[in-house]
């Protein structure tokens, strides 16, 4: 493997919603303590109960996951940006890459700033640009349409899918 | 590995946010493209140039990332109900999940259905516990706030911890 196919392939990139296993040896430490807050849930609010997420919510798994994902997508602002008018930064930067990765995106980030002073700068402004992009730029609301979107699409078309494929067609296939 | 580890371990659940990789090779095959792009948005709006996403958009690569993670979610809300009142469904999903993986949660539903017809009210059932997740349960609201304090807060964490790892310090740490 190049040493450049390190940096962010796609199954190593974020250790997105690392949860904890749906195993059995994992689930039934947790679980026991289901029956105490569904009652307590159920009697204040009418939402579904999701078990095996600890003191966590799925909402800051979620957020973290993002959180990890606005890295990556500075990181890009930010390299596309040098590549225009600073070639010397985009060559550091792009070494930088191929030897660290993106999949923890703090981490990433504390080792850059340590690296060099030229390099501190780079990660200085990859925490500007990734405050900015998460408040301003990223289109929250577009992110739900497209999940909403998304589940009553894969819904319909996992059905459909389903009834063509188990059902006795006119044409015999 | 005992079976059961196979599920969910942290680094292989969702393939999330399987992005392109940020290496040379395939970084520049994408970015001529760019000055083109780059000047019809900046006429346009002034939101920072991401490259890199090719027809999609940070936001649809999000979608589809919470699209699997609502999966998993609905697949903890159906076991954890099927565990108190319908053991043996419960035990049959657990097997098919000691078996499958839920990385591609859509990919996991298609599987589900087609395994027998008990595991497909289980796998019509997941459908509808993730659609309604998603669009009634699921605080969109919490995820935006969330994700804004944790660049905040993450921001701030790392500059105090390189400042104060570099600066001398009175009591010579």
């Amino acid at each position: 493997m190049e040493p450049s196919a390190r940096i962010l392939s796609s199954t190593q990139f974020p250790s997105l919603f690392p949860l904890p296993n749906l195993n059995r040896s994992n689930v039934f430490p947790v679980w026991p303590k289901k029956p105490k807050a569904t009652k307590s849930m159920r009697l204040h609010c009418s939402k579904m109960y999701v078990p095996g997420f600890g003191e966590a919510s799925p909402e800051s798994k979620a957020a973290r996951n993002l959180h990890n994902f606005f890295t990556y997508v500075a990181v890009r602002i930010v390299t596309a940006q040098l590549e225009s008018y600073n070639p010397e930064a985009y060559q550091e930067l792009m070494e930088f890459l191929d030897r660290h990765s993106l999949n923890d995106g703090d981490k990433f980030l504390a080792s850059l700033m340590r690296e060099s002073s030229r390099h501190k700068s780079l990660a200085l402004r990859i925490l500007e640009v990734r405050s900015a992009y998460c408040k301003n730029d990223f289109e929250w609301d577009n992110l739900k349409r497209l999940a909403f979107k998304m589940v009553s699409e894969s819904n319909t078309r996992l059905m459909r899918e389903y009834v063509t494929e188990t059902s006795p067609s006119d044409t015999e296939k």
